[in-house]
């Protein structure tokens, strides 16, 4: 645990930062939509915990927007890194790690025959398609409606900047709603490349849902007979939920391709696609490629990460801490006569409230906890990590059951 | 200086790479091309030396096709970067560091007003080409036939997977050639939204070539009457060549924009885009982001980096040695009845010979230099790095001259 070097003042640094970098911070760090208080520069990371540029304390459910998997600073993570970076990093070459990484990879995730190594999310889920798009020869891609697959112009939520060539051969479904996607693998005709599911509908500002068995074995069974690739996006969920796919974890269904990125390499900057042997060829064929795609210390890191995900079994552990903090939520809404909507995996929680159309219960709520040094998100899904330990969990309901009061008191 | 941890057979690796991973190794990192006994796997690097998986060790003229700016291993990069990962690397928020950073650039970097941090130099040249369609509500990018701008479906070299759409707003002309500039500005008629320019001419397979002055001052000036973006690709150049933006070294010439990748935190993974302040609102307005973009451990590198590069005046340095080995290689040259074509700046260096359209001289030459323990590029630009000391290229000129000689003594 290292003490903090300096403390900022929070106001005059974004004011510095507006100077310099556009809107200060962009992108999903910046906080401007997020609840009052909401800290916005960290000074420390530890274990389940960030502190502020004050010095303020939180134990927090972002996880770095779900990068912190086993906890800020691991030591089996931190370690192999310095000892890979003693040896070498970027490099001109490979060093063999990568080998060893794509072998696990291939043993652990059941319709993996090869790993592509990149850097961002959105670099793994533009490679499924240009894969998608070079084994089959035709352009169309599917993707659910609003459903967040990446930032590059082709995915990217807002549309400032943006061709409308970027997107000509996206045509979009509703997630587990079979009509509509038939309708969407309808229009895409004889030109359907691939389709793109999220491992479940995560989506800002709403419940989340889980993929139906139905819908997941629909679209695998268009799929094959179309001869498109069947892709699936696990850059948030990974290895949070299970050892293998989220897919095959909730519906038993197995796609072609996977986008990973986040949970991999504990913080340390890696992404990678996972594939089976049908579209190896075509991975093979395109060409996709990054300065530090081949660095040597964020593979070992990624190596160091799963290692430890398997050895701890972790989705495990995620699942029966979340089940607590879930449950403990649900008992203190209820004691001060709130409902809370809590969706999706208790590992990835979204928490919203009943009857709360503009947000204002969830936002108070989440700001209130702030003041408790609990860092929570009123809109976006939320991350577990391995060092969410219970002791974390009862500070976190002890913090929200004084929340809830204030809610009360506030009247909302 | 570390040893080896273990070594390997390099041809049952790449046969285990194979099985795992398209094409064992992809992109540019991928040896095929390349003269035989191009070691594909490295074990080590320190300064401006490799060691392979066999334990050979090379002095190396690629320095991780540019990531490695002062010598692999660097003390003062790598304990900035200890530092901050003690404290805090990818979390929930951003570092200040993130915000040193910024103002150590727009101070540096003469059209720098603001700064936006990625990971890619893909990501960096798509983010101007974003911003500057935002700004001006138009679609076309010019761009010079065959130039490297990254290896997203809009600019990667190669077909496979890539749609007509993906293309479908770039209009290409000749670097350093007005006419087919004016031409291309033609065709974009009142669409025109940016120029993306090379900071000098480094395609691969060929002579390098400096922009001329009459060239950029052109270009300036169709830019500001059309209202484009003129976007400068530092991502190969930036600060080996100048401590400002390149054009503005060679040309005078100031762009709205540039884009920067491997110079800038000696191989850790970052990107960034500096602008200008007229294009600030636009950058503001664009979505763009990533997992690891925030990451403070590689921001520290950055900040580490360009100070150490200030600081030793690394263009200087470079310059010096370089002149060096590229005057010793054309003595040699001229001793065997041989003559290059080194072109370029001597910091990044393209070394071709004459009178060799099959490449056939090149692939022997660098053949025979890799046995003597040099690794040079037969076709791509190489990079010079600050730990190419003056022995390190009296060792390389040693090595040449037996490689000439066994040029000679093949017949070739």
């Amino acid at each position: 645990m290292t003490t903090l070097e300096q403390t900022h003042d929070p106001v005059e640094l974004l004011a510095r930062a507006k100077k310099v970098i556009p809107n200060g911070v962009y992108g999903h760090q910046n906080v401007t939509m997020m609840q009052p208080g909401t800290p916005q520069f960290m000074q420390k990371a530890d274990g389940c915990r960030v502190w502020d540029v004050t010095g303020k304390e939180y134990i927090e459910y972002l996880c770095g927007y779900g990068t912190n998997v086993l906890g800020y600073n691991n030591k089996v993570v931190e370690e192999a890194v310095n000892r890979q970076r003693e040896i070498c990093d970027t490099t001109t070459g490979v060093h063999p790690g990568m080998v060893e990484l794509a072998e696990l990879l291939v043993d652990t995730v059941t319709h993996a025959d090869w790993a592509f190594f990149c850097k961002n999310g959105t670099d793994a889920t533009t490679i499924c398609c240009t894969t998608a798009r070079a084994a089959t020869k035709r352009k169309k891609i599917l993707a659910a409606k609003v459903a967040y697959h990446g930032a590059d112009p082709w995915c990217t939520p807002i549309p400032n900047g943006v061709t409308p060539e970027d997107k000509a051969h996206m045509i979009y479904y509703k997630y587990n709603d079979i009509a509509s996607f038939d309708k969407a693998v309808e229009q895409a005709g004889d030109d359907l490349a691939g389709v793109l599911v999220s491992a479940f509908k995560h989506d800002v500002f709403m419940d989340q849902e889980l993929p139906t068995k139905e819908f997941a074995q629909h679209v695998r069974k268009v799929c094959d007979e179309k001869g498109a690739a069947l892709i699936l996006d696990e850059v948030r969920a990974g290895f949070r939920l299970t050892l293998d796919v989220s897919w095959a974890h909730f519906t038993g269904v197995q796609p072609d391709m996977s986008a990973w990125c986040k949970a991999i390499a504990n913080g340390h900057a890696l992404g990678y696609v996972l594939g089976s042997e049908k579209f190896k060829v075509a991975a093979s064929q395109i060409y996709s490629t990054g300065s530090y795609w081949f660095s040597a210390a964020p593979i070992a890191a990624g190596l160091a990460t799963l290692k430890e995900i398997i050895r701890i079994n972790l989705p495990e552990q995620l699942e029966r801490v979340g089940n607590i903090l879930r449950q403990g939520l649900d008992e203190l809404a209820g004691k001060y006569g709130y409902k809370l909507r809590q969706t999706g995996p208790v590992a990835i929680p979204q928490i919203l409230f009943e009857k709360d159309p503009t947000r204002k219960k969830g936002n108070f709520f989440c700001a209130e906890l702030l003041k408790q040094g609990v860092y929570m998100h009123p809109w976006h899904n939320m991350f577990l990590c391995a060092e969410h330990k219970e002791t974390d969990i009862a500070l976190t309901l002890e913090a929200a059951d004084k929340a809830f009061a204030a809610l009360k008191e506030a009247g909302l």
